[in-house]
Formats: C-alpha cells, sequence, structure tokens
C-alpha cells in the first residue's frame, strides 16, 4: 500500500467515525488540479452547506454511477463477457455439439471481433447459457470464484484490480458527505452485487443492473430462487431512468457515465428541479489505460459527449485529470 | 395525542439520537404482555447481542412487511381500490359511455361484492384505467392528494389514520435496533411510496411494490418518465421472494404478512441460514377492526395460518394482543 492510498482509506474511516471530512486531508488525492475535480468539490460544498441556496437535505442526496467504463475499465470486452466465456469453456467437454454450433464456437474460439460481431442475440445467447439454470445463490458463489481467480486478458491484472482509483476515492467523498451511492449498470445485477460490496462499499441494495427472470421453486431441500433462461429487464439508455425510478423512487442529483447508454440517465439526473452534477468518463489514456470514444463498437461515446459538452457537464480527461488509473497493488 | 404516543415518539427520537433504545422505555407499549411481544422482544434482543450465537450484523437486519391487513386496514375493500374508483368517479363525466359499459359500471355502482365479484380481469382493467397515462410524478401528485381529503367509506376516518399503532411501534423498534425495514407489497409500488415516507418512515427505496410498465419520454419541457397501460410485475404471492431479490439482493430475516399471498414470502424468511422471526397478523377483532381468515375474499389467511400454526410462527391475535389498533388521533 502507498501512502496516498492508506491516506484515502484513513479518510474513509475517519469519515465513518465522525461523519464529515476531515478538512485537513484531501478527499481526492488521485484526482489532478483541474476543472473537473473543482466542479467535483464545488457541487458537493454547495449542496451539503446549509446556508447555501443549493443545499440538498441528506435524504435526496442520490448518486448514481455507471459501472462498465465508468468505475472499472470495459475493453478489449466487458468483463462479465470473460465470465461468461470462462464458464462456455468450462462446460465445453460436456457439449461437443459447441464445435460447430454458434454463439458457442465462436465464444470457444476467443477472438474479440468475432465475438462482438455475434451482436446483441449471439451474445444474449452466450448470457442466458451461462447465466441460467442454477439458483441465484449458486450463481453468485461462481461469479465470487471467477473474480478471486480470473485475470484479464492483456493487463494480467485481477480484473477487481482494475477499477478506477479516483472513481473509489469519489465514491468515499460523497458517502462521506451522506449521499445514498448506487451502481446503475446495464450489466448483470447479481453479477455485479457478487463483488461490488467488497470491491466499491455498495451494498447489493445500492445496486441496479439489468437482470433474468427470477422464479420461487419449492425443492426437498428447501425453496430456492431459480434463474430462468429469459431477459427481464435491460438497464441501458432509457431503461436506466426506469431502473431507477423502479429501485429508487426518486430522482438522482449526482450522475456519472462514460457511454451513450448513459445517456438517458444523465439527462434525467439533469432535468431534476434543484442543482445536479452530471459527468462522463472520457478515455483518452492509450498508455494507462484504453483510448476510445465516437468509433468505439463497445462503450462508444458520441451523442453523449456533444450533449454533454453543449451542456456544460463534466467531461473528465483521463489522461490529464487522473494521477493513477487502478489501485496500487 | 396521548402520553403513550408522546412516549413512543419519544423513544424513536432517542433511538435516533443515541443509535440504541433507553432500557427504561417500553419499545412497544401497544402490545399486551403476551406471546407475540415476548416472542419479538427476544429475537431482536438475540440477534443483537453480541455475545449471543445468533448475533446478525447489521448489514443482514433486513425486516419485510406486507402492507394490506398487515400495516393497515384492507377492508371492505383494499385502500388502493377506493382510490381507484374515486379516480372513476372524477372522470365518469368525461366518460357517458361508462354508464354501460363494465367494469366501470359496476364501479360506479359502488356495490363492495359486485366489485370484488369482477374477478382479477376486471380490477386489473379498473387500475390500468386510473393509474397510467400520466407521468409518474402526476400520479403520485394525485395519490397524495386523494389520501390528505378521502375518508374510509364506514369509519369516516383518514387512511393514513387506519394504519396499526402496534406495527408502528415496531417498525419503530427494529429501526432503532439498526434493522433497514421494507414494505413489500402486492399492491402498487408507486402508490404506496406517494404516502409511506411520511405515514411509516419508509423512503421509497424501502418500498417494494407491483408496478406498471414506465417509459423514458421526452416532451418540449423535458424528460418524464410516462405510466404505461400495462402490469410489469406482480409482487404477490412466489412474486414476493422474487421482488425481494431484483430490489433489496438478500434474504430477510424478520418478516410480517396477514394473508397467503405472504405465504411464499414468510417461507422464503425462514428457510435462511440463521434464526429468523416470521409473524403473521391475525384479524381476531370485530368490534376494533375486521374479523375474518380462511374464508374471506380479501386478505384470505388460510394454508398460511396452517402452516404457521404447524412451524410455531408467531400468530398474532390482534383482539387480545393489541391494546389499540389505530393512533390515537
Amino acid at each position: 500500500m502507498t501512502k496516498r492510498y492508506l491516506l484515502a482509506l484513513l479518510f474513509f474511516t475517519q469519515s465513518i467515525v465522525s461523519c464529515s471530512a476531515p478538512d485537513d486531508v484531501d478527499p481526492l488525492p488521485s484526482w489532478n488540479n483541474g476543472s473537473s475535480r473543482d466542479s467535483i468539490i464545488a457541487f458537493v460544498e454547495a449542496v451539503t452547506d446549509k446556508a447555501n441556496a443549493n443545499h440538498v437535505p441528506v435524504t435526496e442526496r442520490i448518486a448514481v454511477f455507471d459501472n462498465d467504463g465508468t468505475l472499472w475499465s470495459e475493453q478489449p470486452l466487458y468483463f462479465q463477457l470473460y465470465y461468461a466465456l470462462a464458464q462456455i469453456e468450462n462446460a465445453a467437454p460436456a457439449h461437443p455439439e459447441w464445435s460447430d454450433q454458434e454463439p458457442f464456437k465462436t465464444a470457444l474460439a476467443g477472438d474479440r471481433d468475432e465475438i462482438l460481431a455475434l451482436g446483441t442475440k449471439g451474445l444474449v445467447e452466450i448470457v442466458l447459457a451461462t447465466h441460467s439454470g442454477m439458483t441465484n445463490a449458486e450463481f453468485r458463489q461462481s461469479v465470487q470464484g471467477w473474480i478471486a481467480s480470473a485475470e484479464h486478458p492483456t493487463t494480467h491484472l485481477a480484473y477487481s484490480q482494475m477499477i478506477f482509483q479516483p472513481m473509489l476515492e469519489l465514491l468515499n467523498y460523497l458517502r462521506a458527505n451522506d449521499f445514498a451511492v448506487y451502481i446503475v449498470s446495464g450489466g448483470g445485477v447479481e453479477f455485479i452485487r457478487a463483488w461490488a460490496g467488497n470491491v466499491f462499499g455498495v451494498p447489493p441494495e445500492n445496486t441496479i443492473g439489468s437482470d433474468l427472470g427470477i422464479k420461487f421453486e419449492e425443492t426437498e431441500s428447501g425453496p430456492v430462487l431459480r434463474r430462468l433462461p429469459e431477459l427481464n429487464f435491460i438497464n441501458d439508455g432509457p431503461g436506466k431512468p426506469v431502473g431507477i425510478q423502479r429501485a429508487i423512487g426518486a430522482r438522482p442529483i449526482f450522475a456519472f457515465g462514460n457511454s451513450d447508454g448513459d445517456l438517458q440517465m444523465l439527462q434525467w439526473t439533469a432535468a431534476g428541479d434543484g442543482m445536479s452534477f452530471v459527468g462522463i468518463v472520457h478515455h483518452t489514456d492509450a498508455d494507462r489505460e484504453w483510448a476510445y470514444d465516437r468509433a468505439s463498437h463497445l462503450g462508444r461515446l458520441d451523442k453523449a459527449l456533444d450533449e454533454g459538452r453543449h451542456r456544460g457537464w463534466t467531461i473528465v480527461d483521463m489522461s490529464s485529470e487522473w494521477a493513477v488509473i487502478y489501485p496500487p497493488e
């Protein structure tokens, strides 16, 4: 652990105990001085200051964060897809027919561009084949086993190590200022819940995502929740404000995303009555992470970048504004 | 306000400040001495005592309550149905065709048994006609206007006055012991959210219920969430554990219901690994409230009563165990 990381931890611990941030500890040590850091701090100081016209009561301090590309990396494929591919590889010996059957054939070959070329239909088929049939508890255990042992194909880091240290500090800073912090992801809600508590400090009830049908089923050893091979809800694009309303029942005042799939969530947050903060992570760092936006087949940032610039949202230039990307090992 | 009510309020306030219950104030003044009161207190003392083998960490202290018939009355019709009937009456002048068209004709005539005889199809039609088309914000405002002014057809009390004082004390007692308290209702989630914060102290994110489809829609005055004339999810019976998993992502250790529609939620809670509390409100008080169970067309308690007795769940005899039913006016 570096000193900076220890300081961040210390800050978080102190915040829990004292319920207010000590003035002499930098809450965002991994954010370089610049416009994004300034706008975050200015917003939090305004809404938490009772004397400020923009003061927001604690119960309305709701912050929502996209996950893939906002809280952790998402290249060269969404990490949840690597989980699915690993499950297909594990199950392949029992399914010799997959060697000639799409989308499994392409999944097993493992070429990134060909996997993306399977399109929504093929990817959904891969997800349903690997995310359903078992109980919810079994699925959770499987994801936890994978995330504890799997490593990323190019960085060779653990996936849980590829979270953004500046965002981790931001989550803690918001919680220290009595924000309720939610993950609002296009990814599977139970996939994220399996590890987000330990990694981000976000509890399961604050995790909103896409989901499959689940069914209450009585078995000889008692009732279980069985995961069904059918999509229930896609928490992406215009689905994100819907998912937020269903789970939280109130509009956020703080939102962070990184792609066009977050646009409606950002618009919904910006359209609230009072002051709001809307942020976009712009992946501009090909050296330390990845650089992609308008032309990317995954995590495309195009319309939201235009709208964000037009409306003065906070657009984080990862390359210049983040002192570090991942937490020190 | 009576002295007893003031004491309960005082208890609640002190709990917030000190984060522990003062030993000399009765947390459940409206519960007569008896087996239900004893079993509630024994459970809470066991799971909150670090020296007890059944101690449960704060993050796992999840309590779920059915709403209709468990937290407030539900006779002679579910209160949400009275809201729907009032909306139909309001809209009737603009719909002369309703005088000959079911289910509106029966709804306008207002006979309780004939309304129930419309069955699920007719009742769903009434709900969809009165709960969709508007934005979520407009619906919320409409429900709030109704609950502030409407009165119950037989008691002539405000509906928000027909909540169970003993359960209000129980919610506060659990919260004072660091439980997260959720409403898990077959009723509409946004209907309940419109008033449950003020009435029960349960915030919108802790309210789980049935819901309609909602859609993110861009309008000239900005984005709205539009309520669609279609059922999205029925949070009843086997749907309750599903709704709990979707919203909370963890299993409760404490559950209270009053009808067979709660049975699977009670079973799911009872089937957890550790100690659990399962309670049933048995409506046995025809003088102060209503008396009904196995033969009722509404809030039927039959299978759950058998299973509860067989498994030793806490079955509250409203008539003998509750010193008062509704809060003092």
